[in-house]
C-alpha cells in the first residue's frame, strides 16, 4: 500500500498534471493554490464553445456542483463526457447533495450520464445520494438521521460504487474511499480544516491531480487525501486560527513529506 | 447594552446558524471565511431553482449587489421574498450604490419589494440611497457632496430606516446603527481593514449571522460590527501589512474575546 | 528610466486610480487585494447594464479573458469601446491564449476592436497570438515550439505592438515590454511567484493602475512588473511557500521601496 501511495505521490511530481475544474466561486482560488502547491496545474473553464479543445489539453476534469446553476450543469456534463469519450479520468465533487432538489439530481444525473471515475464527497452527500437510489430502487433505506456515522457512510459509499462503477472518497474525522469491493482509511488532517471554506473542493481537486497519474481509482483517491491529511495536520500544529491554517496548509502541501502521506493509509477491507 | 450584545454573541456559538449569501464573486471566499470564523455556517448559492429548498434550511440571507446582472438580481428577490413570507431575516449590502444606476436602482428595488431587516453599507452607499427616495420625494437634500460625514450618513440611515422599516447599519472608521429611532455606535477596527477586500461585504454575512439569532435588529447589527471590529483591531496590532491582516483578522474572528467586542458597543440617542 | 519609474509610482500614489477589472472568477479577490495593497482602488463589474455608468469614474480599465464566456465577452467589447471613446486606457490579459480557439479568438478581437493600449500575457500567450496573426498574413512562422524562450516571446511581442498599435508586456523569469520600437526588461521576483495563482492576473491589473496615470505606455508597463518584481522578490525571501508567498507579497506591495522597484528597469532596445 504505501509504496502505491508513494508511487502515485512521484508520478504527480514528474508530470504536473493539468487538471481542469468546472467548479464553484467560492473555492476557485482555494483549488488553484492548492492544485499549484501539490505540484499540478490548475485550469478553470466553463465555456461550451472551448470544451472540446481544452478536454484534449486535460489530465483530469473535476465537476463540483457549489455553486450550480442549469448553464453550468450543461457544460459540466458537455466536458465530462467529453473526457470519458477521450479516455481520460472525472471526479465528481456532490457539493451539498440533499440540501436541495437541485443539487440531489444534478448530482445523480452527473453520475448517471457522464460515470465519473471517483465521487469524492463528505458523508451527508454521500449518505444522501445512496438514500436517493435506494428510494428510486424501492429498497428499505434507515433514511439520512445517522449523518454523522462514518459507518453508515461506508455503506452508501459502497452502495454508489456499485451502482456507478466508480471509487467513492468520503471526507470525515478520517476519510475512507472504496471501490465496492476493497475500502481503505486515511488519518490525519486539523480541527481547523472544516472551519476553513474549500477544503473539501481542494480535496477533490487534488483528487484530480492523483487520477490523472495513478489507473488505480482507488490508490488516486487515498493518495490525494493522504496528502491533504499529512499537510494538514503539519500546518494545523502552526496554524493560531483558520486564518493562519490556510497559508499554512498551502506551505506544507508543497513542501510535502511523501512518507509521512503514505504512512497514513491502511486497508479496512480487502 | 453589554448584556445584550453577550447574548447575542452567546446565541451565534450555540447554534451556529446557516447564512445563505447571494452575494459578489470577488468576495465569496473571504466572506464564507468570515462566517465559518465567526462560529456561523455558509451557503453561496444563486439558482432560482433551488431557492424554496434552501430558505427552508436557511438561518438567514445575505444579499450583496457587488457584481450584480440582471439574472442574479431576479435569484436575489426571489430568495428574499421566500425568507420574508418564512419568516426569517435578510440583511442587503447594497456594494457601489451611487456608482452605477443600475446599483442604485437595484438596491431601491430591493429595499422595496424584499423589505430587507437590516441594510448595511458604508457612507456613501448609505447616503446615495437616501439622496435618491428623498429626490423622489421631492424633498430638499443636501446631495452627496460631504460624503465623508459620518452625521450625514446618520441623517441618511435614519431616513432609510423609517422609509423601509429596517435597522440601517453604516461602515467607517466608527460604526453606527439605527433603527429611525434608537442609535448606537462601535468603535474599533484598523486602518488596514479598507485595504483588504471583502471586509465590508464580511461585515455584512457576520451581521445575517447575528440577524439569524437575534430579533432586535439594531442589537443584531451593533453585535455583528463589534465583533467585527473587536477583532480587526487585534488583527491590525499583529499584521505586517494588508496581506498579513486578512489571515490574523480570521484568526482573531474565532479567537474572539466577547467581553471586549461587547464593550465596543454605546448608545448614540435612545 | 528610473526618474520615470519613480514619477510613474509616486502619481499612483498621489492620485489612487480606480481600475475597473472585467476578469475571471478564479483572480478577482488576489487581483482586488493587490489593486488595495499597490495604492490604487479596485472595482469589479460585468453587468452591459453599468457599463456607460462606471466607464465614467473608471480611470483604467483591464479585460482578463481567464474564464471567458460569450456574455462576458460582450461586456468586455462594450466597455472596452466606452473607455476608448472617453479616451481612458485598456490593458488586455489574453489568459490562456493559444489552449483553445475560443480564447485565441476572442484575445484577437479585443485588440482589434478595442484596440487595448497595453497587452499583457506571459510568453506562451504572446507567441500564440503572434502566430496567429503572422499565419492570417501568410507570413512564415517559427511556430510556438519554443514556448520558453524569452527572445522569441519579443520577437513576438514587437510583431503584435507594430500590428495592434499597443504596448505589450510579456512577463517571465525576468519580464520583457516593448511599443515596437524600444523594449524595456525588468529583472526580480521569485520562484514562488508561478505556484500562486493569480499573480499573472495581478500584474496585470497593477499595469492598469500605472496605465491610468502615466501616458507612455511603455513606461506604465514596465513601472507595473518593476513593483511585482520588488514585492515579490521581498515577499519570496520571508515565504515559508506558496501559502505563506501571497499575504507576505501583499504586504510588501504595500510598504513597496520605490527605489528598488524602480532600479530594476533597464533599457533592452532604444
Amino acid at each position: 500500500m504505501k509504496a502505491q501511495i508513494l508511487n502515485a505521490i512521484r508520478a504527480v511530481y514528474d508530470s504536473v498534471p493539468l487538471v481542469h475544474s468546472i467548479t464553484n466561486f467560492v473555492v476557485m482560488q482555494v483549488s488553484a493554490n492548492a492544485l499549484l502547491a501539490a505540484h499540478a496545474s490548475p485550469l478553470m473553464a466553463h465555456a461550451v464553445e472551448e470544451m472540446d479543445d481544452l478536454t484534449d489539453i486535460d489530465a483530469a476534469l473535476v465537476l463540483n456542483i457549489g455553486t450550480l446553476d442549469p448553464a453550468w450543469l450543461e457544460s459540466m456534463e458537455l466536458a465530462g463526457s467529453l473526457m470519458k469519450k477521450k479516455g481520460k479520468p472525472v471526479v465528481l465533487d456532490p457539493v451539498g447533495a440533499g440540501a436541495s432538489g437541485l443539487r440531489t439530481r444534478s448530482a445523480l444525473r452527473l453520475l448517471d450520464t457522464v460515470r465519473p471515475d471517483i465521487l469524492r464527497g463528505n458523508a451527508s452527500e454521500i449518505m444522501a445520494l445512496a438514500a436517493e437510489i435506494r428510494s428510486a430502487d424501492k429498497v428499505t433505506t434507515k433514511g439520512v438521521d445517522s449523518r454523522n456515522s462514518s459507518d453508515e457512510a461506508l455503506d452508501s459509499a459502497r452502495a454508489l460504487a456499485e451502482r456507478f462503477g466508480c471509487a467513492v472518497s468520503v471526507s470525515g474525522e478520517r476519510d475512507v474511499m472504496t471501490d465496492g469491493r476493497s475500502s481503505l482509511v486515511v488519518e490525519g488532517g486539523s480541527p481547523l480544516m472544516p472551519l476553513v471554506t474549500g477544503m473539501g473542493c481542494s480535496a477533490s481537486a487534488v483528487t484530480g491531480a492523483y487520477a490523472a497519474v495513478c489507473p488505480d481509482r482507488l490508490i488516486a483517491a487515498a493518495a490525494a487525501m493522504a496528502v491533504m491529511a499529512s499537510a494538514g495536520e503539519k500546518a494545523g500544529a502552526r496554524a493560531k486560527g483558520p486564518g493562519s491554517f490556510l497559508p499554512a496548509f498551502l506551505d506544507e502541501l508543497y513542501l510535502l513529506d511523501p512518507e509521512d502521506a503514505a504512512s497514513r493509509v491502511r486497508v479496512l477491507e480487502a
